[in-house]
C-alpha cells in the first residue's frame, strides 16, 4: 500500500472520523431517516475514506456515487470492498467538476462533509453547489441542508498570557520578540478552542446558507454589520467565528439534527476561529461595540477583515 | 518588524524558552559557576534570541559572541540592546563556519544549545565541534561538556490503540486504512512523550560524547549492540531513544548540572524518540532481546536502523 505520500493524510482522516459531534450528526440523520435513503441514488461529494457512503448504503440506498478526487479514493475503494458494499457504492476517482453528465445518473440525494474552519475556509461548498446544479434532481435532498455562521466578541486569557510570556524571560526583557509575535499573529486568524465563558456577548448570525438555493454569487463576498451588547465586564482580544449545520428534509422537524461547533457545544476538530483585534480593550457590562465583517472569496478560501468601534 | 516570514519561528523559540528543564540547566550551571565566566570571552553557537549569551554576560563574561545564522540574529540584537548588554554581547549574523579566524578573538568558553531530537536529529553538534577546533583556546570550556544517548524497549498502549481505532469505525471495517497507517508510521521515528512505566527494561547507553574530544569521524556512523533483560511482562511496540547532557568544568563535581530528557524526568520539548518495531511482540519477565542500532549520518541528520531478535 504505497497510496500515501505520508501517514499525515490518514492522521487527518482519523481525526475527522474520531470527531464525535461530526460523526454522530451524519449517522443519526441518515439512520433516523433511512426511509429517505431507501432505494435512492446518492452522491457523496468528497467521500474521503467513504464513511458517509457506507452510512447511506447501509440505510438502504440503491446506488451511491462516492466522488473523491484525491488518492484517498483508492483506499476508499478497498474499504467499500472490505465491507461488502461494492455493488452499491461506486467510487469515482475524480473531482466532481470532471464527471461527465452522461456518465452517471441524476441523483436523489447529495450528502457531503464539505465544511472547513469557520465553515468556509478551504471548504468544498463550491463543489457541492456544482454537484447540485449538475447532478441533483429538482426535488432532490441535500445533507446537510442549512449552514449558519456566527460571530461573537471574545476574551481569551490564554491568548493574552502567550504574549505576556516575553515580558520576563528568566529575568530578561524579551518584549521585542513578544511585539513581533503579536504583530505577525494579529495578521492572521487563529484556530482555537474557546470556552463558553470567553463569550462577551450573545453571538450574532453572520450568514445562513440554504444549500438548496445558494448561488456562487451569494458567496463571493459576505459583508455584515453587527452591534454587540456586552453581558459582562471584560477584555476583548478578538472576535470568534463558528458555524452550525442543520440536517433536515425540510418537512419532518422531529428528525432534524444539528451539528454545532459553537463554544457552547462539545468541542470539534473545527474548534473556533479567532480574528484577533490589534489592541485588546476593556469593555463594560451593557456597553456596546459595532463591527463590520468582510469575508471575501479568494479561490477555495476567504480573506477575512473586521472593523470595530466601541460605543462610548 | 518584518524580520519573520511567519510567527511560527517565534512559537518555536517560545517553546524552547518555556522548557523549564532546558532553561534551568543552563541557568543554574552558569549562575553557580559565575567565577568560570567572570572576565572571560564566550562564544554562544546558534544563539537564537540570545538567552544563553545574556546568562553569560550577567555572570560576568567580558565578551560574548552571539553567533546566529538565521534572521533571528536581528531580533537577538534588539533584545541584547533592550537589556543593556550591547557592550558585552556582539551578535554575529553568520553561520559559525563563515566567521573569519582573524575577525574575532579566541574564546575561553563555548556555550551552545545544539541538541535535537534523540540528541542528533538536525543538531548543531557539527557546528559546535567546528567552533571548538577553530575558536576555542586549548584549555577552554564547553558547556555542556558531555552528551549521552540511551535506548530502551518500550510498551506504548496509546500508540497501539491509535491503530486499533480503524478496526471498527461506526460499525465498519476500516482496517485497510489502519494497515496503511501502520506501514507508513513504522517507516519513521515518532516523537512522543512516553512514561516511566512504558520502559520494559533498564535503558542502555548507546553513545557518550565528550565535546572536548569528539571528532567528526566518531559521529559519522554510530553502531551499538545491546541485550535487554525485561523487568516485566509486556508488549514491545518499539525502542525509545533519549539523551542527557552534563554541564561540568571537569573538576568541580559539586556544581555539575544534568539536563535529562528521559521518561523518568520531567518532560521536555525533546520528548523521546520512538523507533517502532514492524510487529509488536509479547515479552516475559526476565526474557531477553538482542538488538543492533545503526545511526548513519546524512547531512545534518541521521538515518536510524534497528534490528532485534528475541532470545527464546
Amino acid at each position: 500500500m504505497d497510496y500515501f505520500k505520508s501517514y499525515e493524510n490518514l492522521e487527518v482522516h482519523r481525526l475527522m472520523l474520531a470527531d464525535k459531534s461530526r460523526m454522530d450528526a451524519y449517522q443519526s440523520f441518515i439512520n433516523e431517516n433511512a426511509a429517505l435513503f431507501s432505494g435512492k441514488i446518492v452522491m457523496d461529494v468528497g467521500s474521503g475514506l467513504g464513511i458517509l457512503s457506507l452510512f447511506c448504503a447501509k440505510a438502504g440506498a440503491k446506488k451511491v456515487y462516492a466522488v473523491e478526487g484525491s488518492e484517498m479514493a483508492k483506499m476508499c475503494e478497498t474499504i467499500i470492498k472490505d465491507n461488502n458494499f461494492s455493488d452499491t457504492i461506486q467510487v469515482i476517482h475524480k473531482a466532481v467538476e470532471d464527471i461527465q453528465v452522461s456518465d452517471i445518473e441524476k441523483v436523489d440525494i447529495i450528502v457531503s462533509e464539505w465544511m472547513g474552519f469557520y465553515l468556509l475556509h478551504e471548504s468544498m461548498l463550491h463543489s457541492v453547489l456544482f454537484a447540485r446544479d449538475t447532478f441533483l434532481k429538482d426535488d432532490g435532498l441535500i445533507v446537510p441542508r442549512i449552514a449558519n455562521i456566527y460571530l461573537s466578541p471574545v476574551e481569551l486569557r490564554d491568548f493574552k498570557s502567550k504574549f505576556d510570556f516575553w515580558n520576563n524571560v528568566y529575568g530578561f526583557d524579551f518584549s521585542s520578540a513578544g511585539e513581533a509575535e503579536r504583530n505577525t499573529t494579529f495578521g492572521q486568524a487563529q484556530i482555537e478552542n474557546i470556552k463558553a465563558q470567553d463569550l462577551l456577548a450573545e453571538e450574532q448570525l453572520v450568514l445562513s446558507i440554504d444549500l438548496k438555493a445558494a448561488t456562487e454569487e451569494d458567496l463571493e463576498s459576505i459583508i455584515g454589520t453587527f452591534k454587540f451588547t456586552f453581558k459582562k465586564y471584560g477584555v476583548i482580544h478578538g472576535f470568534a467565528l463558528w458555524f452550525d449545520c442543520i440536517f433536515t428534509d425540510g418537512e419532518n422537524e422531529e428528525t432534524e439534527v444539528t451539528l454545532d461547533t459553537s463554544p457552547n457545544s462539545e468541542s470539534t476538530h473545527w474548534k473556533q476561529t479567532i480574528i484577533p483585534v490589534p489592541e485588546a480593550f476593556l469593555v463594560e457590562e451593557n456597553g456596546e461595540v459595532n463591527c463590520k465583517l468582510y469575508l471575501k472569496r479568494d479561490g477555495r478560501s476567504y480573506r477575512i477583515e473586521l472593523e470595530h468601534d466601541l460605543d462610548s
